[in-house]
């Protein structure tokens, strides 16, 4: 049975003194924050330590100089945690980002790697 | 002090049962070998155990079909290893198409980045 190739690209943000600042771990952990309004269950739902997510956060923080989440108290869900302005635009501009790059790599696989197909016909593997 | 984003980028190939076959790490194994002649050399240079060294190259080889590596016996380097016309083949189409792909994220980083440099004008962070 043929298999067929796929490929993964992982885009992150690093400062130059090589701290990493922005990845696919802090995009999605946000966007279940906007899910949950809060950081305890957006964690839980990727299976993240607590301690971690807040980790991430800070992180970014320091980073950025902007507070990534804000806590409200009552209201229509009953106090919790948003994100900022500044995290919705990070958050969105990472993965605009991400997609444009995604799109070129992905229009480019095939053409690349379709030799992949003729290697497994002239290679037989040895045993 | 103001600190520069800097970008990341893996490009990872999986098979459809979500297998990685190659990336980053055997990428430079396979260049290590080409450099050392041996594939215990190689997977020391980079600090990778030779039990995991052997595992990824026999994954690629399961995936692809064909050897990645084969044996000299004496000659100029007193036998070792060397890389397979395949190997060579599948290293530069990685090689070239990771190096256009980050070429087209790095022309776009900027652009899509540079609001960061006002986000820590404008929001400074609250303690």
């Amino acid at each position: 049975m043929e298999k067929e190739l796929h490929l993964k690209l992982t885009v992150r943000l690093y400062t130059d003194d090589n701290q990493r600042c922005f990845g696919p771990g802090i995009a999605t952990l946000l966007e279940r924050v906007e899910a949950h309004h809060s950081l305890r269950s957006a964690a839980a739902s990727m299976e993240m330590a607590y301690s971690k997510a807040w980790r991430i956060i800070r992180t970014a923080e320091a980073v950025f100089g902007c507070k990534m989440l804000s806590s409200t108290i009552g209201g229509q869900h009953g106090g919790g945690a948003v994100l900022t302005p500044e995290a919705h635009r990070l958050l969105d501009a990472y993965r605009a980002y991400e997609s444009s790059v995604r799109q070129f790599a992905e229009d480019r696989f095939e053409e690349s790697f379709h030799f992949y197909r003729e290697l497994k016909k002239t290679a037989p593997p040895e045993d």
